[in-house]
């Protein structure tokens, strides 16, 4: 197949060099592939109407897209969220989107349950309390037998999952469609969130952003999370009301938040976020780990090509209906 | 055995009532010991005569003590660094010192193992660019494969060696007495720590403060850490040399610090640390969960005593000469 892989500019951790590719081709045993790279609009132009794969960060694509490409019967984006690139409308016929689920789940499975054992640690509270400069005993407790609502159980929420029930916590998973998941001892319709709520004393977003999900934890569901329950969100930062979050932490209800994603990215100098007492602000880094993240991507696209030569459903298509 | 429990005058959190008491006795299938309580320097006075074994905080004993107590022949502390107590010329003639180790495992291995997922997310940076309100990209990474090195093996760094070897970290123990550990890759020699520290990711301070340990973290040795590497201080803030510790993070050396301990503590107002970049301060509370500490505490008190009983060593015996 011909595949050209559009580069960042000036991102050299991001960039697919010819020599990873040879790696990756030699580690799924698959040659033949015709490969082209760029990092600029003309090198793009050149390559993309013979192309029949197009991979790339959806950042570095969307103002390149549409494009005249009468080949292309792929489009990977390595990165997994791909809510800022609908409606698909850009895709061209025949042409199917995939994403880069199933690359973060090491990384981001690690950062989540950092972030619940930090919760249970109060050191959103100990930070708070250390930018004021008081030292003020805060108990935390241990993580086991305690309940954790996950709100989307993909790659991300899955290893989430599977850490915390490690830890011997109680995990309960909320997801459009509810399926049993090894490590959770419920797994129930994310339409029975308002009953899950109170009893939670840590809730991760790790869901989709989508039409459905956009506002899901809104003000009236804050007011429904216990005073000592946790927010984490690794999702996207409109699954949540930003201003009723940080309206819930300034009166001293909730017992923290830690938060990688916003609503905007980059999150404005100035904005209330930054000085909300209890809150961390990690800048939408949880997923990604530069030394194997490109390596893990690479293999995910030859997985998601053999399927194509196969004629099989591709593992990673995105259903433009629900968005992910 | 006639028993006295010495309870704080006023931290209902840590005060050990009769109900508890029996809720162990329960547990342990232990009756007839005869017990007494107290939290005030006139209840101690008027029960120490005839008790054959004290329990209390050791903040809590240390003014109280020594005093008349002929029938004693065992100190219970409710705590597992006895450093403040040390030299131990206060114990009756005849008496053991037994320590609280084993109470904090389940809390300080998650501390442990939370902060050293912090470290590799780079948290501590990010909880400073917060502080300064500024959106910048910080890269971290999967702590599987990574090198942990954990210097005190007991039951503290135990716990965490056990979370890290689950995560896959390549795990190196450095004790005293040095034994082979199921979670370590390698347990040295803690006089082979100079050789250990240029090959450590994270470094774990979990030892006891004793004369052989204070300072053992001095400006060379800190020197020896790569630039990537971060420290986390779970055992006593005097096992390391703080001043050089800022220094190193001012300078923008090492990737970050976690500390749980100080000297001294609390940490006054205006302290260097509380500013330091790049590190976090938390007020001395890592190994402690007040929901299962107290009960937790009265188990390790009746193994104690059923050892005594029995006239067997008890296992939390401290080591005058050793201090732990």
């Amino acid at each position: 197949m011909r595949i050209h892989i559009q580069n960042p500019p000036d991102d050299p951790a991001f960039t697919v060099t010819p020599d990873m590719w040879d790696e990756a081709a030699a580690r799924a045993g698959a040659g033949g592939h015709r490969v082209s790279f760029a990092d600029t609009a003309d090198g793009f132009a050149a390559a993309i109407g013979g192309a029949e794969m197009l991979v790339g960060d959806k950042d570095v694509l969307r103002p390149l897209l549409p494009a005249p490409a009468p080949a292309l019967r792929a489009v990977f984006v390595t990165n997994a969220g791909v809510d800022n690139l609908a409606p698909f409308d850009w895709l061209p016929p025949g042409a199917v989107l995939l994403n880069n689920r199933g690359t973060h789940a090491a990384k981001a499975g690690e950062f989540g349950i950092m972030a619940i054992l930090m919760l249970a640690s109060a050191i959103p509270a100990m930070v708070t309390d250390q930018r004021d400069g008081i030292w003020r005993k805060r108990w935390g407790h241990s993580v086991a037998g305690r309940r954790l609502t996950i709100l989307g159980l993909g790659t991300l929420g899955g290893a989430v999952a599977t850490h915390a029930a490690r830890l011997g916590m109680r995990v309960t998973g909320l997801r459009a469609r509810p399926a049993p998941h090894p490590d959770c001892a419920a797994v129930l319709g994310a339409d029975r969130i308002d009953e899950v709520l109170p009893e939670t004393d840590a809730l991760l977003l790790a869901c989709p952003l989508t039409p459905a999900t956009r506002g899901v934890l809104d003000r009236r569901r804050i007011g429904r999370l216990g005073r000592a329950a946790g927010v984490v969100n690794i999702g996207r930062g409109a699954l949540l009301d930003q201003e009723a979050l940080c309206d819930a932490l300034d009166a001293g209800l909730l017992s923290g938040a830690v938060l990688d994603v916003f609503e905007p990215e980059p999150l404005p100098a100035g904005h209330r976020i930054w000085r909300t007492r209890n809150l961390i602000v990690s800048p939408h880094t949880a997923a990604d780990d530069p030394a194997t993240y490109l390596p893990r991507s690479l293999d995910i696209v030859f997985e998601n090509l053999r399927a194509l030569a196969a004629g099989a459903p591709p593992p990673n298509r995105v259903d433009p209906a629900r968005g992910y």
